[in-house]
């Protein structure tokens, strides 16, 4: 059991601003994902990681791992994307209760039409507000916030 | 159409380590909220504007604005929470298509069961981590991006 110390007002400014950036960012990506190529949020985080492996497949527990959704959640949107062809569910060889991922050619199709305004998307919303110090200070803030998850997870 | 002007290795640490940290630490959020009170972060996310509002109801679109979701996400999700009983729909007096959400009691004795964790965990993995001066040098930054998003939003 915490004890419940609140935050305090500048601790909650600082807390709001992190909810309003991530929540704000995640809404201009789907937007562009919708806009650009007819794709979700959902679908963009698991088809980058399927078009950036060999031969575009991927295990489905991998899968879960790289995008941090739990294993209904990841099942449940595969389904869906297979439905429309963006990839297809395999056998896997050497686990009878697992499944591995295969992106579709138009599934490459559809993130390749995407990913351009993404990355464009990024650069306008991030890099292009920060100054190279910035952008310095920031990369070893975030990471040593990510560290201690990572940290955590592990141990 | 954008140029696709990939990010740099130096640029794509500094998104790695974003990404890493809003993806960990949601589910780190996750995890405690399913634990301490059998909650999804979905959940959650709409219990704290419903317990923060006076008397406990929102109107759905304004709760639909303040979590960032899209209109069939939103009702998807209220739809869920009122079968567990955790909210209730109401008639909107000035709006016939409108949806009023109210919170019950035992959705208010759930989100007070699952606070005083959840601000824990926002200081062990967040507050915990960073000094005074780089709590304001983060403040400036995320506030400046956010502010970005929030000017292309109206605009």
């Amino acid at each position: 059991m915490a004890d419940a110390r609140w935050l305090d007002e500048r601790e909650a400014r600082l807390w709001q601003a992190y909810r309003d950036l991530t929540r704000d960012l995640q809404r201009a990506f789907d937007r562009q994902l919708e806009r650009d190529a007819g794709l979700s949020g959902a679908d963009y985080a698991l088809l980058v990681p399927l078009a950036e492996a060999p031969d575009g497949v991927v295990r489905m527990r991998e899968l879960g791992r790289v995008v941090g959704w739990d294993r209904s959640r990841v099942s449940h949107q595969v389904r869906r994307m297979e439905k429309r062809g963006l990839l297809t569910r395999e056998d896997c060889a050497d686990d009878a209760r697992g499944w591995m991922v295969r992106l579709t050619p138009s599934g490459r199709t559809a993130i390749e039409a995407a990913a351009p305004e993404h990355v464009a998307t990024v650069r306008r919303y991030f890099f292009d507000q920060l100054s190279e110090p910035e952008r310095e200070t920031l990369t070893r803030l975030l990471e040593r916030l990510a560290g201690k998850l990572a940290a955590d997870a592990e141990g």
